[in-house]
């Protein structure tokens, strides 16, 4: 046996609670698939061929649009990027504008990359309460849209990964009348539109392509997902030849199974589960009342900062004005309460919760929630958070774009001290991951903010990512020096 | 129950006998790990991080890369697709040249599309005893090299689907002499170097790029591969950023432990594994002796049409020269003996044998094809196959790009009446699934002798590929007309 599995399986045998993906939680019990290599085949005689669906796949993918009610869905096995690479690609001519919202998934500027594409972004609001991402303003776009005529296509993510509904409805009217197509990045919200606990999903909110990772947050397999289309606008030919670039010739039927069981537990269960799920998450929410210093995020915060609405189904855990941070609150529920979260961020961790949950394990977190809160104190002088993501954010908005992404990428480059770096044009990604959002752009000029932002990040022990260099002691800056 | 899970389940428990991929050939008692959702983790505490590795992960790819004697290995979730278009991209600037030979798989002319690359190509001889395609020259590449001195990159496979094996050492000595990188798509020969009954793998003949799909002829999951990075030459920096783009920044753990899996049966068993295969498909040969009219591809190729070497884990059962074809043999086998075989060609079929497969498998095989033999005649006067691979790599000999790839992307196209498409320039590629090589290449002009040998092709009931219209009534081309 090798290491890998043998870990994985002590650790399936522990008792840490997952309130993290996969949407499964590995809870087996609703779970009838039960199986890798017995039903990991290939596509002999009688099942088909994803990237030519004409039988039992079609057949399970029609399935998937009717539970959506989309015109059209494909199964994805090379997770929402692959979903995400192909629906820019598809929609936006090389070297084209793309509407971009600046708080999207690297896979969305990856997209950009490969396309030469020449992004325009808009920025979610600060909610300033919980220290928060907010939503996109349809405002914002239309702004955007009147000011640059030649976008031919607007990309944005709902929820964001801590649950943050922008208003899909009014941003796709708005695209629509451009005559361009909206794509939303719905990884996080495949559990919308099943139940009025639960926000609406961009299908019927009228967005022309919506991608769903089901594995997030339903009971699908770690990297498959959905990406339904919708409409006329979208060039559904092309689409399919880019699905079937960034997408493996040889995909997995143990992945594809596990998508289309999960639509079948929702055909068919779908009322009853998020009916418990409520229930669970109601009998949470009054137990936490109780808090004093811990606060859990909940719908006060809808009608701010272009939040139009919250997904239920992630815990915004703030330990914001408290005596211990984001980081260290993770530590001590993985710790003490063997209780893993999804994220930790600068003033809140986020727990994921979704139909697989048990009652018993939302149990063990208020419990937990309710000890720490007794340990910890009001702070109303915090030092070391900082206001991080204020800073965070206030960065994104204030930088350029000196050159496009991909004109960094082939030219002459040189390799610098990450404190030498200042006022000059990165090369390279850099973000925090989870959740995967690029801080800093290939393109965009490395400021003082940007520096002290990354110095913040890193005392608080979090993880940054995107340079060669791992350790980030340097980054790939282009050659050629701007002053200004 | 899905329908898909509910299908694959009854077939693994049906009497079908797989000579198909995946290499594990569903054969549950050497294979420990019995799970999918148990194991099906995300990126948390422990776990390590695929695009990132420096735990658990990062161990498991230094063990396959110390099996497999390379620098260094990437585990792959995206499928060798996956690593064709991260090496291809890391190895070639953009609009750069790329050696390419024309019987690759289509993942690596993606490549040449995304990347806009001008690709010089190179040809298999045709081996005309069987049928089939033969291997690439060293002395080709060494001409094609001498022609084009600003080629950035060679990229040939090997070996073929039917396990031609080229003579990758001396082409390796000539590509470095130019000081650029040889990649191998060593896809369907995960299985070389284990033992001395199976060629050398390309990372010991010194490419510097090596993709294998260890779920093809080794015991992984569908889907999996593995990248092999050797010497000085390539910049990992750039392939480790692609392979970050191209692939899902949601990796599936149950995919990377059956990779783990694999490198642990071959650390411990590989000895006794390839030696029982070793002597299942010896008994195999002999008992095939007395065949009459069916012949077995074996090692009186070796020397001719670029041929250095066969994977003997290939069967080519050939039909050539017999009262019936390929097609018709497969039908044969699959109907009245309940052995699916991997693939169908005008000529023969081919079966995937792997160290999972068992004697009784391989004695029905026998079995089934000595009742067949004494079934069928030998007919010197074939007309249904009609030299049908003879046309087709002359037809792809005789092509010409009018346009890169690319350029055929985003102009101006129509859709046309295939039957009405001669001397039009392609946009769209034309292809036989399997192997998933393309016969016609976006900017090739189509041909008389294309459309004669698609039409024989459809005729036998081969499934072409490609164009956006499924059943290729139609073909899209570019605008402007060309006239020569």
């Amino acid at each position: 046996m090798g290491n890998l599995y043998k870990e994985l399986k002590e650790y399936e045998q522990s008792d840490f609670y997952p309130f993290h993906m996969p949407g499964h939680k590995r809870h087996m019990q609703t779970m009838p698939m039960n199986h890798s290599y017995q039903i990991d085949i290939t596509e002999i005689d009688g099942f088909d061929n994803l990237h030519h669906a004409e039988g039992v796949l079609q057949l399970a993918m029609q399935r998937a649009a009717k539970l959506y009610q989309s015109d059209e869905t494909y199964f994805l096995v090379n997770g929402s990027t692959g979903g995400i690479l192909s629906a820019i690609s598809a929609v936006v001519g090389k070297r084209g504008k793309l509407l971009l919202a600046r708080n999207s998934h690297k896979s969305a500027f990856n997209a950009v990359l490969l396309r030469e594409l020449e992004p325009i972004f808009i920025y979610p609001e600060l909610e300033e309460e919980f220290s928060i991402s907010g939503g996109i303003r349809s405002e914002d776009v239309a702004d955007a849209l009147a000011k640059h005529s030649d976008i031919q296509a607007v990309f944005i993510t709902s929820p964001t990964y801590d649950g943050i509904v922008s208003d899909v409805e009014s941003i796709a009217k708005i695209v629509h009348d451009r005559g361009i197509p909206l794509i939303v990045d719905e990884a996080h919200g495949a559990h919308f539109g099943f139940h009025p606990f639960f926000p609406q999903n961009s299908v019927h909110c009228k967005a022309d392509i919506v991608i769903h990772s089901v594995h997030k947050t339903l009971p699908a397999l770690t990297q498959s997902a959905l990406l339904h289309v919708n409409g006329e606008i979208v060039d559904r030919g092309k689409l399919h030849k880019y699905l079937s670039i960034y997408q493996t010739s040889s995909p997995s039927y143990v992945l594809m199974a596990s998508v289309d069981e999960c639509i079948s537990i929702l055909e068919k269960g779908r009322e009853l589960l998020f009916t418990q799920l409520q229930d669970n998450l109601e009998e949470f929410h009054r137990a936490s009342h109780v808090l004093k210093n811990i606060r859990i995020l909940g719908q006060e915060v809808i009608g701010h900062a272009g939040i139009k609405d919250i997904d239920k189904g992630k815990i915004v855990i703030s330990v914001k004005d408290t005596t211990i941070n984001g980081q260290q609150m993770n530590q001590i529920l993985l710790r003490e309460y063997h209780l893993q979260m999804e994220m930790a961020a600068p003033d809140y961790v986020l727990a994921i919760v979704t139909i697989m949950d048990t009652r018993e394990g939302l149990h063990r977190l208020s419990g937990a929630l309710m000890e720490i809160d007794k340990k910890i104190k009001k702070n109303l002088n915090p030092v070391d958070t900082g206001n991080l993501l204020e800073n965070h954010m206030g960065f994104m908005k204030n930088t350029e774009l000196k050159r496009r992404l991909y004109e960094t990428q082939d030219g002459e480059t040189e390799q610098v001290l990450l404190l030498e770096s200042r006022s000059r044009v990165s090369c390279e990604f850099v973000y925090l991951y989870p959740p995967g959002i690029p801080i800093l752009v290939p393109g965009e000029v490395i400021q003082d903010t940007f520096l002290a932002l990354i110095l913040n990040y890193r005392q608080q022990g979090f993880s940054i990512f995107g340079p060669v260099d791992d350790s980030l002691q340097t980054i790939r800056v282009i050659k050629e020096l701007f002053y200004n």
